[in-house]
């Protein structure tokens, strides 16, 4: 499995990504499911994706290489005018993978399992932040939902469902994301370090940051250690339930 | 959906179960999901559900009636002699139901999904805690793994798989599992309120507290301001990530 999870708010977009990826629990190796396209102050693009790597690749190399247009062009996310239309287009390059592939997986009882976070900002359009679905169809993160979710998104969703507003800062909206991203390595085997992040800052048209968290990196390990204590200091500071009044 | 879970520490049994029930989002309702049965100084037996509830009820009147055993007698929970012969009778009770209704379940295309969890003690026996499976066979908690969870599970699986631990006081696991609820209610709309709970301590053969949460109930009001507020505070005590040193 995999979690990726976007986040926009008013400061900027931040994209955190696992890179485990398994065929069974024998068979795990790391790729990278984050990528970043970009052409510092005219345009920058952050992709996440998760589902099946065959078809999350071949979906990839088609955005690198481009999709023709009608007008015989060759469109790439470093040429499509708006963050809109690079949707449009993540959506293009699955339903071609689906027309190459789809009927062959199906006739091996293989679904076609795939999703796609897509972020960024391209010249003085606001920044945005989209989902893409496998039947090239999408969503977008909205001021009432500012964040989005793929992969195993379960374990790392109550932290954010708590904690994530537009109005946090983006280098909180980091950190939550890597607590959230936290709670998932610990609860899901099949979700794994390194991990992947890129941030960047609305109106910056390029990267902040792209950073690769190792298992030792310090931050990180400072981070899940800091968080474990406060859980358990907080429920340790929870009174215990008042109902329970008979003695052993 | 549903979301049980059952801890099992050296000092008792913690058994916590939503009642919500859907067919559909337009279709809510609220049924109770765990029963205990008990004969004090004799059992304690507590039972908690997830899964079609029309199969649930039917295994439970299949318990309560009695299962037919080979020399003619009619076993219920009540009457089985130790709790691995309570799990398998929960399991036979299930099997019987699969007999009758799964092979039309499967004609509508409707998969025979339920689960149950089954904790308590029986005279001089240690006290126990299995998760029984929808083919009949079942797991028993260990000192490794001392709590199961049954339905919606992944929100509330980082509080327990951080905290809980057999050595964990009675009272303690009761309010780690009512956090671990507390997660699960927020973040999935199909698990919720009231919530029914249950404790009794090892060697006492009687229930400690058999209780329902509802909405308004101060203790649980409290535990989820308390424990919104210890998030807030830890995220908010732990260092801005040191990577994006980039100014906007």
């Amino acid at each position: 499995m995999t979690y990726c999870v976007g986040i926009l708010v008013r400061g900027g977009l931040v994209m955190i990504a696992d890179t485990r990826t398994n065929a069974g629990v024998d068979n795990i190796a790391t790729f990278r499911k984050l990528v970043v396209c970009e052409k510092p102050g005219e345009r920058v693009i952050a992709l996440a994706t998760s589902g099946k790597l065959s078809i999350s690749q071949a979906v990839m190399s088609l955005l690198s290489e481009g999709i023709e247009t009608e007008d015989g062009r060759r469109e790439t996310l470093m040429t499509v005018p708006t963050l809109f239309e690079a949707a449009q287009l993540v959506g293009r390059a699955i339903r071609k993978v689906f027309a190459t592939d789809g009927e062959a997986l199906e006739q091996q009882n293989t679904s076609f399992d795939v999703m796609f976070l897509l972020g960024g900002q391209i010249g003085d359009a606001p920044m945005r932040l989209f989902q893409v679905y496998s039947a090239g169809n999408f969503i977008e993160a909205t001021l009432d939902t500012p964040y989005l979710q793929i992969g195993e998104h379960k374990y790392g969703k109550p932290i954010l469902d708590r904690s994530i507003s537009f109005e946090v800062d983006v280098l909180d909206a980091l950190k939550l994301g890597l607590i959230s991203m936290d709670s998932t390595l610990r609860s899901n085997l099949s979700v794994g370090l390194p991990v992947d992040l890129h941030v960047s800052r609305t109106g910056a048209l390029r990267s902040a940051v792209n950073f690769r968290i190792e298992p030792e990196e310090p931050y990180f390990r400072d981070l899940r250690e800091r968080w474990s204590k406060a859980l358990r200091d907080a429920h340790l500071n929870i009174p215990r339930p008042p109902w329970a009044v008979e003695a052993p």
